[in-house]
Protein backbone atom coordinates (compact mmCIF):
# COMPACT_ATOMS: atom_id res chain seq x y z
CA UNK A 1 0.00 0.00 0.00
CA UNK A 2 1.59 3.43 -1.26
CA UNK A 3 1.69 5.94 1.78
CA UNK A 4 4.11 8.76 2.57
CA UNK A 5 6.66 6.57 3.52
CA UNK A 6 6.92 4.57 0.01
CA UNK A 7 10.10 4.28 -1.41
CA UNK A 8 9.89 4.86 -5.49
CA UNK A 9 11.26 3.19 -8.22
CA UNK A 10 10.85 4.86 -11.48
CA UNK A 11 10.10 2.74 -14.59
CA UNK A 12 11.45 5.13 -17.65
CA UNK A 13 10.72 4.34 -20.88
CA UNK A 14 8.13 5.65 -23.30
CA UNK A 15 5.85 3.96 -24.95
CA UNK A 16 4.98 3.05 -21.15
CA UNK A 17 1.69 0.21 -22.51
CA UNK A 18 3.50 -3.03 -22.19
CA UNK A 19 5.67 -2.33 -19.17
CA UNK A 20 5.70 -5.45 -17.38
CA UNK A 21 7.94 -4.81 -14.17
CA UNK A 22 5.11 -2.90 -12.13
CA UNK A 23 3.23 -6.62 -12.41
CA UNK A 24 6.22 -8.02 -11.41
CA UNK A 25 7.55 -6.26 -8.42
CA UNK A 26 4.38 -4.81 -7.06
CA UNK A 27 2.94 -7.64 -5.79
CA UNK A 28 6.58 -8.91 -4.54
CA UNK A 29 7.08 -5.99 -2.58
CA UNK A 30 3.58 -6.29 -1.40
CA UNK A 31 4.19 -9.96 -0.34
CA UNK A 32 7.23 -9.25 1.66
CA UNK A 33 6.25 -6.14 3.23
CA UNK A 34 8.56 -3.99 1.60
CA UNK A 35 7.57 -0.54 1.18
CA UNK A 36 8.45 0.37 -2.55
CA UNK A 37 6.69 0.88 -5.72
CA UNK A 38 7.76 0.58 -9.40
CA UNK A 39 6.00 3.50 -10.82
CA UNK A 40 5.52 3.28 -15.02
CA UNK A 41 6.55 7.11 -15.98
CA UNK A 42 6.51 7.48 -19.87
CA UNK A 43 8.98 9.96 -21.31
CA UNK A 44 9.58 10.71 -24.26
CA UNK A 45 13.28 11.10 -25.84
CA UNK A 46 13.56 14.60 -26.23
CA UNK A 47 12.32 15.11 -22.60
CA UNK A 48 14.85 12.57 -20.65
CA UNK A 49 17.87 14.11 -19.87
CA UNK A 50 15.97 17.10 -18.29
CA UNK A 51 13.08 14.46 -16.36
CA UNK A 52 15.93 11.99 -14.97
CA UNK A 53 18.28 14.84 -13.70
CA UNK A 54 14.59 16.46 -12.08
CA UNK A 55 13.68 12.53 -10.93
CA UNK A 56 16.56 12.28 -8.80
CA UNK A 57 15.86 15.06 -7.27
CA UNK A 58 12.87 13.58 -5.21
CA UNK A 59 13.73 12.70 -1.63
CA UNK A 60 12.12 9.46 -1.77
CA UNK A 61 13.25 8.23 -4.90
CA UNK A 62 15.19 4.77 -4.76
CA UNK A 63 16.57 4.48 -7.83
CA UNK A 64 15.34 3.64 -11.66
CA UNK A 65 14.52 0.93 -14.26
CA UNK A 66 15.10 1.88 -17.20
CA UNK A 67 13.80 0.71 -20.96
CA UNK A 68 13.64 1.69 -24.64
CA UNK A 69 14.35 4.49 -25.77
CA UNK A 70 16.45 5.73 -22.82
CA UNK A 71 19.03 2.79 -21.81
CA UNK A 72 21.57 4.08 -23.89
CA UNK A 73 21.29 8.10 -22.82
CA UNK A 74 21.35 6.73 -19.59
CA UNK A 75 25.12 5.81 -19.56
CA UNK A 76 25.85 9.70 -20.04
CA UNK A 77 23.50 10.87 -16.85
CA UNK A 78 24.78 8.90 -14.19
CA UNK A 79 28.50 9.22 -12.27
CA UNK A 80 29.23 5.74 -12.61
CA UNK A 81 28.87 2.97 -15.00
CA UNK A 82 29.23 -0.95 -14.13
CA UNK A 83 31.47 -2.74 -16.33
CA UNK A 84 28.71 -4.84 -18.39
CA UNK A 85 26.71 -1.08 -18.50
CA UNK A 86 30.30 0.25 -20.62
CA UNK A 87 30.58 -2.52 -22.51
CA UNK A 88 27.19 -2.67 -23.68
CA UNK A 89 26.90 1.34 -24.27
CA UNK A 90 23.50 0.79 -22.69
CA UNK A 91 22.50 0.58 -19.05
CA UNK A 92 18.84 -0.34 -17.70
CA UNK A 93 18.90 0.46 -13.84
CA UNK A 94 19.94 3.32 -11.74
CA UNK A 95 20.20 3.26 -8.03
CA UNK A 96 20.90 6.64 -6.27
CA UNK A 97 24.06 5.35 -3.87
CA UNK A 98 24.41 6.48 0.15
CA UNK A 99 26.57 9.66 -0.88
CA UNK A 100 24.30 10.60 -3.30
CA UNK A 101 25.69 9.50 -6.61
CA UNK A 102 24.18 7.50 -9.06
CA UNK A 103 25.58 3.98 -10.58
CA UNK A 104 24.02 2.65 -13.42
CA UNK A 105 23.97 -1.17 -14.55
CA UNK A 106 22.81 -3.48 -17.31
CA UNK A 107 21.07 -6.94 -16.46
CA UNK A 108 18.82 -7.51 -19.84
CA UNK A 109 21.95 -9.43 -20.77
CA UNK A 110 22.44 -10.97 -17.61
CA UNK A 111 18.87 -12.05 -17.59
CA UNK A 112 19.12 -13.48 -20.95
CA UNK A 113 21.92 -16.07 -20.45
CA UNK A 114 20.62 -16.71 -17.24
CA UNK A 115 17.59 -18.38 -18.93
CA UNK A 116 19.01 -20.23 -21.89
CA UNK A 117 21.50 -21.72 -19.44
CA UNK A 118 18.54 -22.70 -17.49
CA UNK A 119 17.01 -24.10 -20.79
CA UNK A 120 19.97 -26.22 -21.41
CA UNK A 121 21.41 -24.27 -24.00
CA UNK A 122 25.36 -23.12 -23.19
CA UNK A 123 26.55 -20.38 -25.08
CA UNK A 124 30.18 -21.23 -24.82
CA UNK A 125 32.23 -21.54 -28.42
CA UNK A 126 28.41 -21.26 -30.45
CA UNK A 127 27.71 -19.26 -32.79
CA UNK A 128 25.24 -16.39 -32.22
CA UNK A 129 23.32 -13.58 -34.51
CA UNK A 130 22.01 -10.62 -32.24
CA UNK A 131 19.28 -8.37 -34.24
CA UNK A 132 19.24 -5.06 -33.39
CA UNK A 133 22.06 -3.71 -31.78
CA UNK A 134 20.79 -1.13 -29.89
CA UNK A 135 19.70 -0.69 -25.99
CA UNK A 136 18.59 -4.34 -25.56
CA UNK A 137 20.73 -5.79 -27.84
CA UNK A 138 23.93 -4.63 -27.17
CA UNK A 139 23.84 -5.88 -23.61
CA UNK A 140 22.91 -9.33 -24.79
CA UNK A 141 25.78 -9.20 -27.03
CA UNK A 142 28.12 -7.95 -24.39
CA UNK A 143 26.68 -11.13 -21.93
CA UNK A 144 26.98 -13.63 -24.29
CA UNK A 145 30.62 -12.25 -25.07
CA UNK A 146 31.66 -13.02 -21.18
CA UNK A 147 29.81 -16.44 -21.77
CA UNK A 148 31.88 -17.66 -23.75
CA UNK A 149 30.58 -17.72 -27.59
CA UNK A 150 32.60 -18.14 -30.32
CA UNK A 151 31.27 -16.24 -33.38
CA UNK A 152 28.78 -13.12 -32.95
CA UNK A 153 26.74 -11.84 -35.97
CA UNK A 154 25.39 -8.12 -35.12
CA UNK A 155 23.19 -7.29 -37.36
CA UNK A 156 20.85 -3.49 -37.61
CA UNK A 157 19.37 -1.05 -39.77
CA UNK A 158 21.45 1.16 -38.22
CA UNK A 159 25.26 0.23 -39.69
CA UNK A 160 26.93 2.69 -36.85
CA UNK A 161 25.26 0.97 -34.22
CA UNK A 162 26.30 -2.56 -35.43
CA UNK A 163 30.27 -1.18 -35.98
CA UNK A 164 30.12 0.46 -32.46
CA UNK A 165 29.23 -2.18 -30.50
CA UNK A 166 31.39 -4.56 -32.47
CA UNK A 167 34.74 -2.69 -31.69
CA UNK A 168 33.90 -2.22 -27.95
CA UNK A 169 33.64 -5.98 -28.58
CA UNK A 170 37.01 -7.07 -29.81
CA UNK A 171 38.72 -4.44 -27.61
CA UNK A 172 37.22 -6.40 -24.70
CA UNK A 173 37.18 -10.01 -26.37
CA UNK A 174 39.99 -10.15 -28.61
CA UNK A 175 39.45 -13.43 -29.17
CA UNK A 176 35.94 -13.13 -29.98
CA UNK A 177 35.20 -13.14 -34.11
CA UNK A 178 32.38 -10.43 -34.63
CA UNK A 179 30.53 -10.22 -38.02
CA UNK A 180 28.20 -7.52 -39.14
CA UNK A 181 25.69 -6.16 -41.79
CA UNK A 182 23.92 -9.57 -42.15
CA UNK A 183 20.87 -10.91 -40.09
CA UNK A 184 21.01 -14.20 -42.43
CA UNK A 185 20.29 -16.48 -39.89
CA UNK A 186 22.03 -19.70 -41.67
CA UNK A 187 24.33 -20.84 -39.88
CA UNK A 188 23.91 -20.09 -36.22
CA UNK A 189 23.19 -21.74 -33.00
CA UNK A 190 21.59 -18.92 -31.60
CA UNK A 191 19.58 -16.16 -33.14
CA UNK A 192 18.16 -13.55 -30.99
CA UNK A 193 15.40 -10.97 -31.66
CA UNK A 194 16.74 -8.08 -29.62
CA UNK A 195 15.14 -5.01 -31.97
CA UNK A 196 11.44 -3.84 -31.40
CA UNK A 197 10.07 -5.87 -34.39
CA UNK A 198 7.26 -7.81 -32.95
CA UNK A 199 5.62 -4.57 -30.98
CA UNK A 200 3.71 -3.28 -33.96
CA UNK A 201 0.26 -5.30 -35.49
CA UNK A 202 2.21 -5.32 -39.26
CA UNK A 203 6.10 -5.30 -38.72
CA UNK A 204 7.69 -7.78 -40.42
CA UNK A 205 9.77 -10.85 -38.81
CA UNK A 206 13.52 -9.71 -38.12
CA UNK A 207 15.42 -12.30 -40.05
CA UNK A 208 14.08 -14.99 -42.83
CA UNK A 209 12.99 -17.63 -40.66
CA UNK A 210 12.82 -19.76 -44.04
CA UNK A 211 17.00 -19.86 -43.34
CA UNK A 212 16.72 -20.64 -39.89
CA UNK A 213 18.20 -24.61 -38.65
CA UNK A 214 15.91 -26.22 -37.01
CA UNK A 215 18.48 -27.04 -34.60
CA UNK A 216 18.94 -23.08 -33.88
CA UNK A 217 17.94 -22.24 -30.64
CA UNK A 218 15.91 -18.63 -30.85
CA UNK A 219 15.41 -16.04 -28.60
CA UNK A 220 13.15 -12.87 -28.03
CA UNK A 221 13.03 -9.73 -26.25
CA UNK A 222 9.83 -8.52 -27.40
CA UNK A 223 6.99 -9.41 -25.00
CA UNK A 224 4.02 -7.53 -26.51
CA UNK A 225 2.88 -11.48 -26.46
CA UNK A 226 4.20 -14.36 -24.94
CA UNK A 227 5.02 -15.94 -28.41
CA UNK A 228 5.73 -13.44 -30.71
CA UNK A 229 5.09 -13.99 -34.59
CA UNK A 230 8.87 -14.76 -34.63
CA UNK A 231 8.80 -17.26 -32.08
CA UNK A 232 5.72 -18.63 -33.40
CA UNK A 233 7.35 -19.07 -37.15
CA UNK A 234 10.77 -20.50 -35.17
CA UNK A 235 8.63 -22.89 -33.28
CA UNK A 236 7.05 -24.12 -36.44
CA UNK A 237 10.16 -24.72 -37.99
CA UNK A 238 11.33 -26.74 -35.00
CA UNK A 239 13.04 -24.80 -33.36
CA UNK A 240 13.81 -24.52 -29.35
CA UNK A 241 12.87 -20.45 -28.04
CA UNK A 242 13.19 -18.49 -25.09
CA UNK A 243 10.73 -16.06 -24.45
CA UNK A 244 11.32 -12.18 -23.81
CA UNK A 245 9.62 -12.72 -20.23
CA UNK A 246 12.16 -15.11 -19.21
CA UNK A 247 15.13 -12.39 -19.85
CA UNK A 248 12.98 -10.34 -17.68
CA UNK A 249 12.23 -12.76 -14.67
CA UNK A 250 15.38 -14.18 -14.85
CA UNK A 251 17.30 -10.35 -14.31
CA UNK A 252 14.77 -9.51 -11.65
CA UNK A 253 16.71 -11.00 -8.68
CA UNK A 254 19.76 -8.81 -9.22
CA UNK A 255 18.03 -5.64 -9.65
CA UNK A 256 16.42 -6.36 -5.77
CA UNK A 257 20.08 -6.65 -5.00
CA UNK A 258 20.54 -3.75 -6.60
CA UNK A 259 18.35 -1.83 -5.40
CA UNK A 260 19.22 -2.81 -1.40
CA UNK A 261 15.91 -5.29 -1.43
CA UNK A 262 17.46 -8.52 -0.83
CA UNK A 263 16.89 -11.25 -3.67
CA UNK A 264 14.51 -13.68 -4.69
CA UNK A 265 14.21 -16.59 -7.39
CA UNK A 266 12.86 -16.58 -10.49
CA UNK A 267 10.53 -19.26 -9.47
CA UNK A 268 9.37 -17.20 -6.30
CA UNK A 269 8.92 -14.27 -8.15
CA UNK A 270 6.63 -15.68 -10.42
CA UNK A 271 4.73 -17.17 -8.25
CA UNK A 272 3.44 -13.49 -6.80
CA UNK A 273 3.59 -11.80 -10.07
CA UNK A 274 0.44 -10.80 -12.24
CA UNK A 275 2.82 -10.52 -15.25
CA UNK A 276 1.83 -13.83 -16.51
CA UNK A 277 -2.02 -13.23 -16.95
CA UNK A 278 -1.36 -9.32 -18.49
CA UNK B 1 -2.77 -2.51 -9.71
CA UNK B 2 -0.24 -0.21 -11.07
CA UNK B 3 0.67 -1.35 -15.04
CA UNK B 4 1.90 0.30 -18.22
CA UNK B 5 -1.24 1.48 -18.61
CA UNK B 6 -1.82 3.86 -15.78
CA UNK B 7 -2.41 7.16 -14.69
CA UNK B 8 0.07 9.37 -12.47
CA UNK B 9 -1.30 11.76 -10.22
CA UNK B 10 1.68 13.04 -8.32
CA UNK B 11 1.69 14.13 -4.34
CA UNK B 12 4.25 17.26 -4.64
CA UNK B 13 5.31 18.22 -1.29
CA UNK B 14 8.11 18.15 1.58
CA UNK B 15 8.36 16.11 4.01
CA UNK B 16 6.04 13.13 2.33
CA UNK B 17 5.93 11.32 5.98
CA UNK B 18 2.90 12.62 6.98
CA UNK B 19 0.60 12.41 3.54
CA UNK B 20 -2.56 11.10 3.47
CA UNK B 21 -3.73 11.08 -0.17
CA UNK B 22 -2.48 7.76 -1.28
CA UNK B 23 -4.21 6.29 1.44
CA UNK B 24 -7.32 8.16 0.70
CA UNK B 25 -7.63 8.04 -3.15
CA UNK B 26 -6.01 4.74 -4.50
CA UNK B 27 -8.11 2.55 -2.27
CA UNK B 28 -10.72 4.59 -3.84
CA UNK B 29 -9.51 4.36 -8.05
CA UNK B 30 -9.01 0.33 -7.29
CA UNK B 31 -13.10 -0.28 -5.83
CA UNK B 32 -14.02 2.09 -9.00
CA UNK B 33 -11.75 0.11 -11.54
CA UNK B 34 -10.20 4.15 -12.42
CA UNK B 35 -6.60 3.20 -13.45
CA UNK B 36 -5.15 5.71 -11.39
CA UNK B 37 -2.51 6.02 -8.91
CA UNK B 38 -1.56 8.73 -6.80
CA UNK B 39 2.28 8.91 -5.92
CA UNK B 40 4.22 10.50 -2.96
CA UNK B 41 6.72 12.73 -4.57
CA UNK B 42 8.97 14.21 -2.01
CA UNK B 43 10.44 17.27 -3.45
CA UNK B 44 12.56 20.21 -1.63
CA UNK B 45 11.63 23.83 -2.20
CA UNK B 46 14.74 24.50 -4.36
CA UNK B 47 14.14 21.78 -6.71
CA UNK B 48 10.30 21.98 -6.99
CA UNK B 49 10.41 24.47 -10.18
CA UNK B 50 12.69 22.49 -12.30
CA UNK B 51 10.80 19.06 -11.11
CA UNK B 52 7.11 20.19 -11.50
CA UNK B 53 8.06 21.48 -15.24
CA UNK B 54 9.87 17.98 -15.93
CA UNK B 55 6.71 15.95 -14.55
CA UNK B 56 4.71 17.28 -17.05
CA UNK B 57 6.79 16.32 -19.81
CA UNK B 58 5.54 12.65 -18.68
CA UNK B 59 3.68 11.57 -21.28
CA UNK B 60 1.12 9.58 -18.38
CA UNK B 61 0.67 12.35 -16.20
CA UNK B 62 -2.75 13.80 -15.67
CA UNK B 63 -2.48 15.88 -13.16
CA UNK B 64 -0.62 16.55 -9.22
CA UNK B 65 -1.63 17.37 -6.18
CA UNK B 66 0.11 19.92 -4.24
CA UNK B 67 1.24 20.48 -0.91
CA UNK B 68 3.58 22.40 1.43
CA UNK B 69 6.09 24.08 0.59
CA UNK B 70 5.02 24.71 -2.74
CA UNK B 71 0.74 25.85 -2.59
CA UNK B 72 2.50 29.15 -3.63
CA UNK B 73 5.00 28.62 -6.13
CA UNK B 74 3.21 26.38 -8.13
CA UNK B 75 0.46 29.53 -8.87
CA UNK B 76 3.88 30.50 -10.68
CA UNK B 77 4.27 27.82 -13.16
CA UNK B 78 1.04 26.87 -14.52
CA UNK B 79 -0.72 28.57 -17.63
CA UNK B 80 -3.85 29.35 -15.84
CA UNK B 81 -5.38 29.79 -12.14
CA UNK B 82 -8.91 29.15 -11.19
CA UNK B 83 -10.28 32.30 -9.20
CA UNK B 84 -10.29 30.96 -6.23
CA UNK B 85 -6.50 30.32 -6.55
CA UNK B 86 -6.17 33.66 -7.50
CA UNK B 87 -7.24 35.42 -4.33
CA UNK B 88 -5.42 32.38 -2.38
CA UNK B 89 -2.25 33.30 -4.22
CA UNK B 90 -2.19 29.55 -3.77
CA UNK B 91 -2.93 26.34 -5.42
CA UNK B 92 -3.42 22.56 -4.24
CA UNK B 93 -3.71 20.87 -7.25
CA UNK B 94 -3.02 20.97 -11.37
CA UNK B 95 -4.51 19.02 -14.05
CA UNK B 96 -3.29 19.04 -17.13
CA UNK B 97 -5.81 19.92 -19.85
CA UNK B 98 -6.42 17.90 -23.34
CA UNK B 99 -4.31 20.74 -25.34
CA UNK B 100 -1.69 20.41 -22.97
CA UNK B 101 -1.90 23.53 -21.17
CA UNK B 102 -1.79 23.30 -16.94
CA UNK B 103 -4.61 24.72 -14.71
CA UNK B 104 -4.48 25.24 -11.05
CA UNK B 105 -6.81 25.21 -8.76
CA UNK B 106 -7.64 25.38 -5.02
CA UNK B 107 -9.60 22.68 -2.74
CA UNK B 108 -8.17 23.33 0.81
CA UNK B 109 -10.69 26.25 1.73
CA UNK B 110 -13.68 24.45 -0.67
CA UNK B 111 -12.99 21.71 1.89
CA UNK B 112 -12.84 23.18 5.14
CA UNK B 113 -16.15 25.30 4.57
CA UNK B 114 -18.06 22.50 3.34
CA UNK B 115 -17.18 20.55 6.32
CA UNK B 116 -18.06 23.81 9.04
CA UNK B 117 -21.79 23.61 7.39
CA UNK B 118 -21.81 19.84 7.52
CA UNK B 119 -21.34 20.38 11.23
CA UNK B 120 -23.96 23.56 11.13
CA UNK B 121 -21.32 26.11 11.37
CA UNK B 122 -22.91 28.40 8.76
CA UNK B 123 -19.68 31.19 8.41
CA UNK B 124 -22.05 34.17 7.09
CA UNK B 125 -21.61 36.87 9.14
CA UNK B 126 -19.35 35.77 11.95
CA UNK B 127 -15.84 36.90 13.01
CA UNK B 128 -13.27 34.15 12.18
CA UNK B 129 -9.53 33.84 13.03
CA UNK B 130 -7.04 32.18 10.84
CA UNK B 131 -3.61 31.74 12.23
CA UNK B 132 -0.97 30.71 9.78
CA UNK B 133 -1.50 32.82 6.13
CA UNK B 134 0.82 30.90 4.01
CA UNK B 135 -0.43 28.20 1.05
CA UNK B 136 -3.09 26.39 3.61
CA UNK B 137 -4.34 29.59 5.70
CA UNK B 138 -4.50 31.52 2.20
CA UNK B 139 -7.26 29.83 0.75
CA UNK B 140 -9.21 28.85 4.27
CA UNK B 141 -9.20 32.75 3.85
CA UNK B 142 -10.31 33.09 0.94
CA UNK B 143 -13.45 30.36 0.58
CA UNK B 144 -14.41 32.08 4.29
CA UNK B 145 -14.84 34.89 2.68
CA UNK B 146 -16.60 33.80 0.02
CA UNK B 147 -18.79 31.83 2.12
CA UNK B 148 -20.12 35.49 4.03
CA UNK B 149 -17.90 35.61 7.23
CA UNK B 150 -18.65 39.15 8.09
CA UNK B 151 -14.45 39.92 9.69
CA UNK B 152 -11.72 38.12 9.12
CA UNK B 153 -8.57 38.26 11.52
CA UNK B 154 -5.54 37.36 9.38
CA UNK B 155 -1.99 36.50 11.62
CA UNK B 156 1.81 34.56 10.39
CA UNK B 157 4.96 35.23 11.81
CA UNK B 158 5.49 36.24 8.67
CA UNK B 159 3.78 39.57 9.14
CA UNK B 160 4.03 40.23 5.11
CA UNK B 161 2.13 36.57 4.03
CA UNK B 162 -0.53 38.17 5.92
CA UNK B 163 -0.17 41.90 4.52
CA UNK B 164 -0.29 40.22 1.03
CA UNK B 165 -3.61 38.08 2.11
CA UNK B 166 -5.54 41.19 3.54
CA UNK B 167 -4.54 43.30 0.64
CA UNK B 168 -6.10 40.58 -2.49
CA UNK B 169 -9.15 39.83 -0.07
CA UNK B 170 -10.64 43.11 0.39
CA UNK B 171 -9.53 43.48 -3.27
CA UNK B 172 -11.95 40.47 -3.75
CA UNK B 173 -14.71 41.56 -1.35
CA UNK B 174 -14.36 44.91 -0.47
CA UNK B 175 -17.21 44.71 2.43
CA UNK B 176 -14.90 42.74 4.40
CA UNK B 177 -13.74 43.84 7.59
CA UNK B 178 -9.97 42.73 7.74
CA UNK B 179 -7.65 42.98 10.25
CA UNK B 180 -4.06 41.69 10.77
CA UNK B 181 -0.85 41.18 13.50
CA UNK B 182 -2.94 39.56 16.01
CA UNK B 183 -3.39 35.82 16.90
CA UNK B 184 -5.56 36.73 20.12
CA UNK B 185 -8.54 34.52 19.89
CA UNK B 186 -11.01 36.31 22.25
CA UNK B 187 -13.99 37.82 20.63
CA UNK B 188 -13.66 35.29 17.40
CA UNK B 189 -16.71 33.06 16.42
CA UNK B 190 -14.19 30.37 14.24
CA UNK B 191 -10.54 30.19 14.89
CA UNK B 192 -8.50 28.34 12.67
CA UNK B 193 -5.06 26.75 12.97
CA UNK B 194 -3.75 27.07 9.19
CA UNK B 195 0.18 26.49 10.31
CA UNK B 196 2.37 23.94 10.54
CA UNK B 197 2.45 24.32 14.38
CA UNK B 198 1.63 20.57 15.73
CA UNK B 199 3.36 18.93 13.22
CA UNK B 200 6.42 19.00 15.38
CA UNK B 201 6.75 17.21 18.77
CA UNK B 202 7.45 20.32 20.73
CA UNK B 203 5.54 23.12 18.72
CA UNK B 204 4.14 25.72 20.86
CA UNK B 205 -0.05 26.00 20.71
CA UNK B 206 -1.19 28.24 17.90
CA UNK B 207 -2.85 30.45 20.07
CA UNK B 208 -3.68 31.08 23.72
CA UNK B 209 -6.08 28.68 24.45
CA UNK B 210 -6.89 30.38 27.45
CA UNK B 211 -8.65 33.21 25.48
CA UNK B 212 -10.81 31.15 23.93
CA UNK B 213 -13.89 30.93 24.70
CA UNK B 214 -16.42 27.87 25.08
CA UNK B 215 -18.86 29.16 22.27
CA UNK B 216 -15.66 29.34 19.64
CA UNK B 217 -15.77 26.80 16.59
CA UNK B 218 -12.14 25.46 16.44
CA UNK B 219 -10.69 24.08 13.55
CA UNK B 220 -7.75 22.80 12.37
CA UNK B 221 -5.89 22.06 8.94
CA UNK B 222 -2.98 19.52 10.58
CA UNK B 223 -3.39 15.85 10.25
CA UNK B 224 -0.51 14.32 11.94
CA UNK B 225 -2.94 13.17 14.54
CA UNK B 226 -6.42 13.72 14.52
CA UNK B 227 -6.99 15.62 17.97
CA UNK B 228 -3.72 17.78 18.03
CA UNK B 229 -2.53 19.02 21.21
CA UNK B 230 -4.44 22.60 19.93
CA UNK B 231 -7.69 20.60 19.30
CA UNK B 232 -7.47 18.89 23.00
CA UNK B 233 -6.73 21.65 24.32
CA UNK B 234 -9.92 23.74 22.67
CA UNK B 235 -12.37 20.70 23.33
CA UNK B 236 -10.67 20.62 27.13
CA UNK B 237 -12.78 24.32 27.33
CA UNK B 238 -15.73 23.14 25.36
CA UNK B 239 -15.28 24.11 21.87
CA UNK B 240 -16.58 22.58 19.25
CA UNK B 241 -14.14 21.29 17.04
CA UNK B 242 -12.75 19.74 13.31
CA UNK B 243 -10.36 18.20 12.88
CA UNK B 244 -7.64 18.50 10.06
CA UNK B 245 -8.81 15.33 7.83
CA UNK B 246 -12.59 16.87 7.74
CA UNK B 247 -10.40 19.18 5.30
CA UNK B 248 -9.20 16.49 3.13
CA UNK B 249 -12.25 14.21 2.77
CA UNK B 250 -14.67 17.02 2.50
CA UNK B 251 -12.51 18.69 -0.82
CA UNK B 252 -11.65 15.00 -2.33
CA UNK B 253 -15.18 15.04 -4.42
CA UNK B 254 -14.09 18.26 -6.10
CA UNK B 255 -10.38 16.92 -6.88
CA UNK B 256 -11.68 13.95 -8.48
CA UNK B 257 -14.18 15.89 -10.82
CA UNK B 258 -11.18 17.98 -11.30
CA UNK B 259 -8.75 15.29 -12.85
CA UNK B 260 -11.79 13.79 -14.54
CA UNK B 261 -12.58 11.02 -12.43
CA UNK B 262 -16.12 11.05 -11.45
CA UNK B 263 -17.09 12.02 -7.66
CA UNK B 264 -17.56 10.42 -4.72
CA UNK B 265 -19.39 11.50 -1.32
CA UNK B 266 -16.58 11.67 1.67
CA UNK B 267 -18.93 9.13 3.40
CA UNK B 268 -18.30 6.48 0.57
CA UNK B 269 -14.51 7.70 -0.12
CA UNK B 270 -13.94 7.18 4.13
CA UNK B 271 -15.64 3.52 3.53
CA UNK B 272 -13.38 2.50 1.52
CA UNK B 273 -9.96 4.46 2.57
CA UNK B 274 -7.23 3.45 4.86
CA UNK B 275 -6.47 6.64 6.22
CA UNK B 276 -8.19 6.17 9.29
CA UNK B 277 -5.99 3.74 10.53
CA UNK B 278 -2.97 5.17 9.04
Amino acid sequence: MISGTTTLIAHLGYPTHSFKAPLVYNPWFQERGIDAVVVPMGVRAGDYPDFFRALFSLTNIRGALVTMPHKVTTTELVDDLSPTARVAGAANAVVRREDGTLLADQFDGTGFVRGLLRKGFDPRGTRALVVGNGGVGSPIAASLAEAGVGALGLFDPDAAASRGLAGRLVEHYPELEVGTGSADPAGYDLVVNASPLGMGDDDPLPVDVTRLAPTTFVGEVVMRQEFTPFLQAAQARGCPVQIGKDMLYEQIPAYLEFFGFGSATPDELRAVSLAEDA
